[in-house]
């Protein structure tokens, strides 16, 4: 798989905020670039996203990553620390602070450890051509393995890396999002792309439907491949951003299943969505596909309690697991074992239809373990 | 504890829904009442909360609660059993059928086992006076045990009753709650004050965000003991119901612990409600109460996560456990050692002020634990 972007460099390295694995990394341009950027709404955003916000969104020269430490709830010192951490990265990228993305994910309301910071971040190498492999190991929290997914468009590549929703000493970690392409996409054509992507999938998973204060998912273009083809470069990155949040979706804390909910025959696909993140987000769902039980009065309910939506009526819903229809018609004992055997796989598709119109939207999400609440409440800050 | 109330009697049984154990209760009035009720808004409510919803809710003299099967979704066969349950209770009490409130609790998609429930229905014993003990054991579904709660209030008496959300078989379970009273309240004031309270107390609970098909909650009153004054008796409803709310948050599928959210400072009561509920459903903050842990963090995380609610600014807001502060004061060592013993008591206080105006609303909930985990995912439908 490519790794690499005509036009970044990165670095990566331990600067003390982990024990003895990578907790920073920078990816930089060489020169000019085309970017977009979005960040959590949380009315607890850290300094990282505060600056980031503030800065360029369009023209990013350089992505600085701190995992391990949010950053988040830490006052006056913890925007100066963000600061210096922005300075650090423009020098190295050789731009203007305001050209810098900083993101930060792990503990809230710690300190950085500055001073080793400081030290560690003097003495890391030279930067060398871009290693989104390494990069996507470096902001990692509890994610069980990187992230990376790369797809060809004309003669552009995109590379995406992520990491997901984890616990880290045990606050709230994070989805952070970066994307790299060398295709020439003009700003305001790769800002109106990257949000109606980021619509239909990293606004389109949960874990367990607590919003970070640090979610940060940017794309940066350096052009260096040419123009292409704007549609072929819209599905591919479509393409690369529904699986990176498939992966962080199967990777959720303590999954065992990934869950996608497609929600068909809506007034339109607002409905379709809102119907869909009842269902993927219900804990009663959830467990029961934890449990591979094809539990479709659980699915019921959970279209039932948009009480908002009056123009779903039950008679018109029709419910399926993998294509296996469970409502109206409900299973035969044969049928029945099949969809058993559907649930046990590593991959749960639920189908909704509301059989009103032809809106549709796919949501993605995992199932509820033990496993959530072992790494969740068994570990004490 | 008074568990009777004058102007009322009762019958418990067993009619074939669950073995062995009761699963239909009848309450019905001697005479005229005034009443008032609330249904769930689902849209997959089933014929016993539509026939209820299309009869009276005022001069109710009849309640017919079936636990075992919710009569959910079973299409016209199930409308007819509910009809058929609704005639037998109305028989009973000597009214109209529109007269009667029908409730019904447990398993969505199968219908009742109606030859079996008919045959033993009409070999009932006669009613005696109400014994709202039996009553509240006979609605139960996963409760571990029976919810009664009785105020007095000038020369009358107010008993209410209530089942929690759990699981039976295993489809979620219903929150069921009917207060008895026999003061004399006139209709029009009853159900405002029942609306009133409703809201601080049963619309103020959540076991895990999953809205059931068949919530009901009610309030009927004799007025054998004469008025009361209507303050008085608000209070004291309040009083009941919130009782009773706690008593199904604590007994939530697999709790350990009560939380209760008490959110002060806000714009308004409605802006508390939205963020207290935004913190007693987040996962992340039911899993550190589970896991005793003062994670003021998360609590900050779910108030951030409130993101239409520009006003909320971190500078303004305060956070504490049972009184004692967390943000932006952080705890001592040794505050920190008396935060964990507070977190392992039955119930755990969290305070959030937001520091904007004088709105106040306080919600409740529960841990979510390995037992919820077990109880929803283990069991096959």
């Amino acid at each position: 798989m490519t790794t690499s972007v005509a036009g970044f460099a990165s670095v990566t390295g331990s600067v003390g905020v982990k024990t003895g694995v990578p907790d920073v990394s920078v990816v930089h341009a060489a020169g000019p670039t085309t970017s977009a950027a979005v960040f959590t709404r949380s009315r607890f955003a850290g300094p990282s996203v505060r600056l980031s916000r503030e800065g360029e969104t369009d023209g990013l020269r350089a992505v600085v990553v701190v995992s391990g430490n949010a950053n988040v709830a830490t006052g006056a010192r913890g925007l100066a620390d963000a600061r210096e951490l922005r300075a650090w990265a423009a020098e190295r990228a050789g731009c203007e602070p305001a050209q810098v993305l900083v993101a930060s994910t792990g503990v809230i309301g710690v300190p950085y450890p500055i001073e080793t910071m400081r030290e560690r971040l003097a003495t890391l190498p030279a930067s060398a051509p871009v290693d989104l492999d390494a990069v996507a190991r470096a902001i990692m929290t509890t994610d069980t393995h990187p992230k990376v997914v790369s797809r060809r468009v004309g003669g552009a590549v995109i590379v995406g890396i992520a990491k997901g929703v984890g616990m880290i000493e045990p606050n709230m970690a994070t989805m952070l999002s970066f994307v790299y392409t060398d295709a020439e996409v003009p700003a305001a054509e790769l800002d109106r792309v990257f949000r109606s992507v980021v619509e239909r999938t990293y606004n389109a998973v949960s874990v367990d439907t607590d919003t970070s204060t640090s979610d940060t998912a940017a794309v940066v273009a350096s052009g260096l491949a040419g123009p292409v083809d704007l549609a072929g470069f819209e599905a591919a990155l479509l393409d690369v951003c529904t699986e990176l949040v498939k992966m962080i979706a199967s990777d959720g804390e303590g999954a065992s299943r990934l869950i996608e909910v497609r929600v068909t025959g809506a007034r339109d696909d607002v409905q379709a969505k809102l119907v869909g993140k009842a269902v993927v987000n219900s804990p009663l769902v959830k467990t029961a596909v934890h449990g591979a039980d094809p539990n479709w009065g659980r699915v019921a309910m959970a279209v039932g309690k948009c009480e908002s939506e009056t123009d779903i009526h039950e008679e018109n819903v029709r419910i399926a697991f993998g294509g296996l229809e469970t409502f109206p018609t409900l299973p035969t004992p044969e049928r029945r074992s099949e969809l058993e055997q559907y649930l046990k796989s590593d991959s749960v598709l639920i189908e909704v239809d509301l059989g009103i119109a032809t809106g549709a939207f796919t949501v993605y999400g995992c199932d509820l373990t033990d496993g959530y609440i072992r790494i969740n409440a068994d570990y004490t800050t």
